[in-house]
């Protein structure tokens, strides 16, 4: 288990785009009780609808640590980040960071440590070796997150799953593979920070054999039709060797976030590339359901698109943060 | 450019399966000048055709390092086998690795190198911080050697390429991606040690922008169909932005090393599968060439399964160490 004293005042910096902060609104969205306020920096034009707050006033209400929730393009902490910080830490916060630049590599950060004592959490870095894949299957059932694109939902997906199952008294478990995740779950690996070869391993060992009737909720990474993180995703798709898949799709996408000479593949060409690549360690596994990120949308086209997706492809469709996840649980459970 | 003081001494320690000599073999195959003997152990089987010798003797004919030529099962060192490390540094021979695990964590040769001055020279832990990937096409031509599986020929048959063309006196690059490659070029990058995330962004820095009649023969890491080192193949195709792949194949094997529960995949599927995930970074991507490995076959059985090879799939066939590689560069020449 991760060591994350909470509760967090979460740092939002000057960042300008929404998608630039997907830490910060992951643990407002599914950790609400923990999250006691948001730090804007001037310039800042994201809003996680939490008080704002300086970190003295979050100390005042009991905050332990200031979480980075924003993903600076490149992974490095801007320079003018850092004075924030270093307040953070002289009126009484940790700093928990889930960046690939350790915080431990900013002189700064680490005098002002030893000065105060609060302590520099890096959550995304490896804390142990991982073994080697074997491709042996496990006991259990798994169902792993997949996309059209990277940052549209897979995290939400599974967290929804793993929250309409938990609901109903089933034995699962949100497996997390991103930093955000790890932060939610107190657990898990940052699949895109193991050393390339030990990847699929590192998914095996995220989601071990288990009972017969248990499920696995994997949280998906990057995408499998995407020039950049393809590699990260198939090792997991490998090492999870998922009964079920869910894609995740935006409906109102057409090209790949920060990526815009590459369309966005066709919901037909994704299920086949998934599937095709997923049954190399598990024959059985399945695209069984869409999930579709609405969120651009307002509620009567979303109800549409989700309709004519599910004559399109035969297949579940909803949206997770606007309901019709049971059906997919029935379908789950069912499937036992 | 990596810094590998010559003439070695080939460490094959005990192994008894030339499967774990793949460095050894390499080197003594692709480097014969600077190889000046093996060192084995007693129980070691596998003979690299190399005169044995103890390391004061290769002192004596002009070695100035020894290299692990094996790969333990696992990537860690065995005990049994530093003292005879010990020993070379000793003699006054620098250690050179390419395992995952790092020389430095092992005590005895830390101790033995501050004492002695002997350098533990490690291969395959990058060097450098690599970017993310950017997806955007690049200036030159690549080719790309693929595999039905690992350790059947993607390095020999970019290596044979590389030599053919460079006799025409074509303008070209073998890049390399793995251990042994680093070792023969002096200068490559080690894919799977890449963190997950940069493994596409390595590949790109790896071929960079070139002139546009030159050719850069990239080696090939692991397999598109395997259960355990699939993303790191996938990262390096994508990154590699090949125009050419050559498929690469034991006709003997019926099932993944190591791996026996997994069969090997049939050419046609294997490359309807490179194909599609090329064409992400690169459109017109496509397999052009089979590459096989029939050094278990007699010479007759090796022609006839070229020939049928070639029947079967319509592409350029040839065993890369038993000639019939022109054709290919021909193709490749033709194409510009």
């Amino acid at each position: 288990m991760l060591e994350m004293p909470g509760p967090f005042l979460l740092f939002l910096a000057d960042v300008t785009d929404r998608s630039d902060a997907k830490t910060a609104f992951g643990l407002a969205d599914w950790a609400p009780d923990r999250c006691i306020g948001q730090h804007r920096l001037p310039g800042c034009a994201v809003d996680c609808a939490l008080p704002d707050m300086v970190p003295r006033d979050a100390v005042a209400r009991g905050a332990q640590s200031i979480v980075i929730g924003v993903a600076p393009a490149g992974g490095a902490l801007p320079d003018a980040w850092i004075p924030a910080l270093l307040n953070a830490m002289d009126e009484g916060l940790h700093v928990i960071s889930g960046l690939h630049q350790p915080l431990a590599a900013i002189s700064a950060l680490v005098e002002k440590s030893a000065q105060t004592g609060r302590r520099l959490i890096e959550i995304r870095a490896p804390t142990r070796n991982f073994p080697l894949a074997t491709g042996q299957r496990r006991t259990g059932k798994r169902l792993l997150t997949v996309g059209t694109d990277c940052a549209l939902g897979k995290k939400y997906t599974a967290l929804a799953i793993h929250r309409a199952m938990a609901a109903r008294g089933v034995d699962c478990d949100f497996r997390a593979t991103g930093q955000t995740g790890l932060m939610l779950a107190s657990a898990g690996v940052a699949i895109d920070a193991v050393v390339a070869d030990f990847v699929a391993g590192a998914a095996e060992w995220l989601s071990p054999a288990a009972d017969l009737e248990h499920w696995d909720l994997i949280e998906g990474q990057g995408a499998l039709l995407h020039p950049a993180y393809a590699g990260v995703t198939l090792g997991l798709l490998h090492g999870s060797q998922p009964d079920f898949l869910v894609l995740c799709h935006d409906p109102t996408r057409t090209h790949l976030v920060d990526f815009p000479d590459f369309a966005i593949p066709t919901l037909d060409d994704a299920i086949m590339v998934y599937e095709k690549m997923a049954r190399v360690t598990n024959p059985d596994a399945r695209v069984v359901a869409i999930s579709l990120n609405t969120s651009r949308l307002p509620p009567s086209s979303a109800t549409d698109i989700v309709v004519q997706t599910q004559r399109q492809t035969g297949l579940i469709c909803f949206d997770p943060m606007r309901g019709g996840i049971e059906e997919l649980v029935d379908y789950m459970l069912e499937s036992r």
